[in-house]
């Protein structure tokens, strides 16, 4: 089969290798598509981040591995002792290898499992034509959900559990700093929430019109106007309810302290490089919090198809899909150069 | 009266002011004893900073001001208008002015007033033979509880309201950066509401000696021992369930991160005097958070004196008295030399 297999930094061949095999407890899945991962960029111009050089301690796997790890596809093979699942069913793919004994799992908290590893990043993952994952990663996509949005169901999770953390009832302002894929699915996160009043903050051009053609009303951009300004004013006030940074650099965090009320939260779902001077002095005046937020539990999973099969989701304007013999200049080189918001890579 | 007189950067004058007169709604109070707090010494050496140069919007007054918030005393007039305090009453004072009007004051959040303002600070203060404060601003002294414990009351609610903000329960492991007078503050407040088990990391040899002699026995130095790996390596893996920052330095914020465990909180109640680099990664990665804590409500000041009322609390060895006339140089300048931990003058 067609794969592509990541093998160090900017170097991901594509290329034919062996179909997996399916051991009991697992099923074989016929992939659709895949999407990339802001992930995957850190790791072809910067890895190997998370990719493990050494056998990765849950999967005992490392590079060169098969890349992708937001996908949806086809059963096509249930191995012994699978039971609820059948051949021709279509399923999201939830990615985690978790160790089920750490203090986080005990607690159902495997998104923050120490030894957590990734299917497509700790083992071969979706960026193929095949791809085998044990049983629990499964979750069933309803006929009313296309492949293309099953696809689109792991990153739109992740937004999903951010939203959560931020304990926002409806009626509620929320501000969120970014309008990237996640940016985007904490605007349709929230309002799945019931969260209507929302701002976005993003300097980017092309990513202010593309959420506001998804039907975002408010949208600024912050190197024109103050956003602690405008949501002060924008809620007499009170601040924002909670914010969220999905920009990961030190004026998104800044400002999104200086959008808050007091006692709320700003919830980070960035992926910061590097250590930020930041200004926890805010955080004491205001008695606000900076909230870490990791990926996703089933529950996201199950709540981000739930609404997308009422139609809650929509992938036109910002969603392109390519060849998988152009992932490298329609994939990684176009999402690298902001040509394009996200990819999904049809398999 | 004698009074010491706030008039600007290293210029605090002990002289004879006239006695203040006591409007309605108000009373007026012969001080005991008057703390000085980390907050005076930034406005000694540093300020002004929160002592106002132009009308305080609340109070209507700007320096020069008599310095001192941390204090109790007896009641020796009632103002008109004024039930509930009689002449002889002792008490203690929780000298916050706020608003009433703004967001969280609606809230009934008034340590986080958007204009808020400090007796002895916006207002003139405690390091007085006398001093006028508004009715709601009074605590009644038990008998059981010493003038020289009432005048410790408003620093132990500053760090009471930080330990609830750590949402800890009984059984549960916590960890205090820094043995200062906040530090002991948060051991004594934590034992108060049941969490017995408690690390505290404090560089200075003569702070770490002070807290043990109070009965800490979980102590050690940060700079030679790791802390997230103590920490780890007490609670089996799980880490703390809460950490507190009563240092301020990055070296204290770092390590308190590693030490927590997933979705736990680190409670800052430091004055951070510039911003920090941060790595917020930890935040992420973790699901933990960083929450601010800035003073504290009727509440705390209540369960501070009702601890103190039952024994909880102690000041051997590590609170000293001195008299008005010292207050430069067995005040500001011992406490600023590290030469003494906690300083009340007698009045």
């Amino acid at each position: 089969m067609r794969a592509a297999v990541y093998r160090g930094r900017e170097d991901v061949a594509v290329k034919e290798v062996p179909e997996p095999e399916c051991p009991p407890g697992h099923v074989k899945i016929r992939v659709s598509h895949n999407g990339i991962c802001g992930t995957d960029l850190h790791e072809y111009y910067a890895g190997p981040i998370f990719f493990p050089t050494e056998p990765h301690p849950l999967t005992g796997m490392s590079i060169p591995l098969v890349m992708g790890h937001e996908f949806c596809g086809v059963v096509v093979e249930v191995g012994d002792g699978v039971d609820g699942v059948a051949e021709g069913d279509r399923v999201a793919v939830e990615p985690i290898h978790r160790c089920g004994e750490c203090p986080p799992c005990r607690a159902g908290r495997y998104n923050v499992c120490r030894r957590i590893g990734f299917h497509g990043l700790m083992a071969d993952g979706g960026l193929a034509e095949y791809t085998v994952v044990p049983r629990h990663m499964l979750h069933t996509l309803p006929d009313t959900v296309s492949t293309e949005l099953g696809a689109m169901v792991e990153p739109m999770a992740v937004a999903y559990h951010a939203a959560r953390l931020g304990e926002l009832t409806p009626g509620e302002h929320a501000v969120v700093f970014g309008a990237g894929p996640i940016g985007i699915g904490l605007w349709f996160a929230l309002r799945g929430q019931g969260v209507e009043d929302i701002t976005i903050c993003e300097p980017s051009a092309e990513r202010r019109q593309a959420i506001s053609d998804l039907g975002a009303r408010d949208v600024i951009d912050p190197t024109q106007i103050d956003p602690a300004h405008y949501v002060m004013s924008r809620t007499d006030g009170k601040g924002a309810a909670a914010a969220f940074d999905a920009a990961g650099v030190r004026a998104s965090v800044e400002s999104a302290l200086d959008c808050l009320g007091a006692r709320k939260p700003l919830v980070s779902v960035a992926i910061y490089e590097r250590p930020l001077e930041t200004t926890l002095l805010k955080l004491v005046l205001a008695e606000t919090r900076i909230q870490g937020s990791l990926c996703y539990t089933s529950d996201d999973f199950a709540a981000v198809i739930d609404l997308m099969a009422h139609g809650h989701y929509r992938t036109d304007g910002w969603v392109t899909h390519i060849d998988l013999d152009d992932l490298h200049e329609e994939g990684f080189e176009a999402l690298h150069a902001g040509r394009k918001m996200k990819v999904l890579v049809d398999l």
